[in-house]
Order: structure tokens, then sequence, then C-alpha cells
């Protein structure tokens, strides 16, 4: 049985602040937003994360990334531009064990993308 | 007539630093990188960026992805982790537009993901 944190929100378990959902994935905003804007995109079905995906999963992982696009048009982020982050393991950071797309944007980002903390 | 860098290279005008390839992609080592590792993963069919993606890309751009995947493994990080982003637009911080995502990886990356210069 699956329990993470994502999936708890996913089937109303838990309460999530839901920014827009379709059929197979919900965007939520995180509650420790590293940016003005800081949201989640993850698929309603449990995938650990990225490299549990499966070759037949790559139409779902692409919907997933216009997902994101869609939402960043929703909440007016299109015009200026946004960073999609996916973090995978230790050294990636990842740290809820469901697929998930970080959306951040709201101010310019710095030109380093990768840093110690 | 695209002649943004990347389409360049994937055309063999420019010299890259090929990783892996496969029919519908190239991944080169960044010129500038910001981790030990740093490949960018991109698609030799030229896309601006994703905001430039339509919904019937849904299945390259998950390729694309899982593509990532496969250059994490093949270079041994799969099991300790990394890291995906894709710039978008002025805040995005994208400097080529040519759609592509950086991997980043071969150490523990920050924890904050999103920061300012």
């Amino acid at each position: 049985m699956i329990t993470d944190v994502f999936c708890k929100i996913i089937n109303k378990e838990l309460p999530g602040d839901i920014v827009m959902e379709e059929d197979s994935w919900i965007a939520i905003n995180d509650i420790h937003p590293n940016a003005p804007v800081h949201i989640l995109i993850m698929p309603r079905e449990h995938i650990d994360s990225i490299i549990a995906l499966k070759d037949s999963d790559s139409d779902l992982m692409g919907k997933l990334i216009i997902a994101a696009n869609k939402v960043a048009e929703k909440i007016g982020l299109k015009d200026k531009g946004f960073r999609l982050i996916i973090n995978q393991g230790e050294h990636g950071g990842q740290l809820v064990p469901h697929l998930h797309i970080h959306l951040l944007g709201g101010k310019r980002l710095g030109k380093k993308i990768a840093f110690e903390d």
C-alpha cells in the first residue's frame, strides 16, 4: 500500500492547496516555497520517481511537462518565464517518493542552476 | 531557417561533445558546467522551448526525460541520484532557444533549488 504524502493529498486523505488539476495530474502549492511561486505538479498514478518511469510512460511524463506549461500560463508566468526541476535520489535531493515537478518563478532565478547548501 | 547553436551541433556544423544519442535526441556535455556532471539533453527536432510544445509533442517530451534517465545510468549516476532542470524565458534563464534539459550530478546538490545570483 502506497502511503506517501502526495498520494494522501491526491486521495483527499490530507488537505492540499490545489492550483489546477486534470484527469491524470494535480498541481499544488509547495508548503516550503523556494521562490515567489513554487508549485508541484505530479501524476495521480503513483510512480516513485523519474527512474521508475517505463518506456510506456513517455506520454504521461510529457503530459506532466505540458501540464506545468498550463499551470504557468494560468498563474501568469508564461511571458516572464519559469524553471522546472525534477530531483532524483540522494544527490538530487528528492524528498517525497512520488514523482513530481517543481515549477518555480515570480522573480529572475539565478544563473547557477546547481549548488551546495 | 533555424540557426541556434544546438541545431548546428545536431547538424554537425559545429562540434559537440556527445555523450549519448538516439534517433530523436542527443546528449552533450555543457561547455560551462555547474556541477561535476552537467549534460544537456535535447530533441534533434527544433523546438524553441517548453512553452512551444504542442499537446501532440507529449510523447517526444516524455522520451526526453526518459533519455535523461538513460544518460544518467550510462554515466553511473543512477544510484546516487541527479537533478533535471528546464529553464524557460527571462526568469528561468534559458540561454539557447532550442529546448534542452540540464542533467546535473556527481555531488550532492543543494536543498535550495532556486536562488538569486
